[in-house]
C-alpha cells in the first residue's frame, strides 16, 4: 500500500477542535482493516529488533495503533494520559501544545530501568506532548527510549523538538497547508 | 495462563473514581507483556471464525485491547468515544452509570450495513454504557453484533442488561465485594 492510499483514508477537519486547526482525523484510517493493518506493520516493522518491552500510548489515539503496535512486537503497554485519568500514583509533566496548555500523566510504577520504551501517538505537531511524555519516560532511566508517530505535520513549528538523542520515526508526512 | 495469573496482575483500587467504587485497574495488566497477549489471545479466539470486519472500542481503556484484537482479526477499529470528542458527525446515546450519567458518540459513517461488529471495553458493570453501545452499533443494522469485556463484574446490578440477542463473552468473572 502507498502512501497516497493510506494519505486518502485521513478526514481532513478544518476548525476542530478550535479555529485555524486543520485537524487530520485518523478515524478514518483505523475503520479500514487494510489501512489499519498497514499503519500497524509499518510501525512494527520500523522497531522490530530493537527489544522493545514497553509502548508507551498517548491518550488516546494514541492507545488504538500502540496497543496494536504493542501486541505484534510481544510488548507490555503503558497508557500516557491527561490528568486524574490513572486510578493509582502517577507522575507529571506539563507541556505546551498547538492549541493551549495541559499535562500528561504516567503510573510511577508504569516502567523500570529494565525497559526499552516506544513512545507512539498519532500525530506529531509542535512536538509538546512528545517531549512531555519523553521527560516522563526519562525518568524511569529506561535502557532506551524510541518515538513513533503515524504523522508528521511538516509545516507546523517544532515549538518544543523531541531530543536529538530520541530516534524518531513517523510514517507519513502530511502538511497543514 | 490460568485466570489467577491473570486477576494477581489487575490492581484494585478502593474508592475511585468516587467513595464506595471497587475499582479495577487493567494498566497493570496490560504492561505486563505475557498477561496482555494472553488477554488479547483470548479475545481473539473466541471470535476468529465470526467474520468480524470491525471492533468498536468503548473509550478509552476499550480502545487498547479492542485495537489489538482488531489487528488481530484482521478487522478495522472504531472508536465510542464521549460527547464532542469525535471530530465529524456523530449519533450519540445516552446511558445511566454506576457513579453518574454520561453519553457516547459514534462517527455517522463509522459503520455499515455489511458489518460484523465486535463490541468491546474492560469491564462489565451494570451494563450502562454497553447497551448504549449497542443501540449505537445497531443503528447501522449491521449483519451482527458481539459485546466482549476483559473483567465482567458478577456482584454488580445488571441494571442494563446487553439484549439477549447480542452474544457476549467476557474473560475474566471477577467480585467487588
Amino acid at each position: 500500500m502507498t502512501d497516497s492510499q493510506l494519505k486518502e483514508h485521513i478526514r481532513i477537519v478544518p476548525d476542530y477542535p478550535v479555529k485555524g486547526i486543520m485537524f487530520f482525523d485518523v478515524t478514518t484510517l483505523f475503520k479500514d482493516a487494510e489501512c489499519f493493518e498497514e499503519v500497524v506493520k509499518r510501525i512494527t516493522d520500523a522497531f522490530k529488533g530493537k527489544g522493545i518491552t514497553k509502548v508507551a500510548g498517548i491518550e488516546s489515539r494514541g492507545f488504538i495503533t500502540g496497543a496494536a503496535v504493542a501486541a505484534r512486537l510481544g510488548a507490555g503497554f503503558v497508557p500516557i494520559r491527561k490528568p486524574g485519568k490513572l486510578p493509582a500514583r502517577v507522575v507529571s509533566e506539563k507541556y505546551t501544545k498547538e492549541y493551549g496548555t495541559d499535562s500528561i500523566e504516567i503510573h510511577d510504577d508504569a516502567l523500570g530501568p529494565d525497559d526499552v520504551v516506544l513512545i507512539h501517538d498519532d500525530i506529531l505537531a509542535t512536538g509538546g506532548t512528545a517531549s512531555a511524555a519523553v521527560r516522563l519516560v526519562k525518568g524511569f532511566h529506561p535502557k532506551a527510549v524510541y518515538c513513533n508517530f503515524i504523522i508528521n505535520i511538516t509545516d507546523c513549528p517544532r515549538t518544543s523538538p523531541i531530543p536529538e538523542d530520541v530516534e524518531t520515526v513517523s510514517i507519513l508526512d502530511m502538511a497543514e497547508n
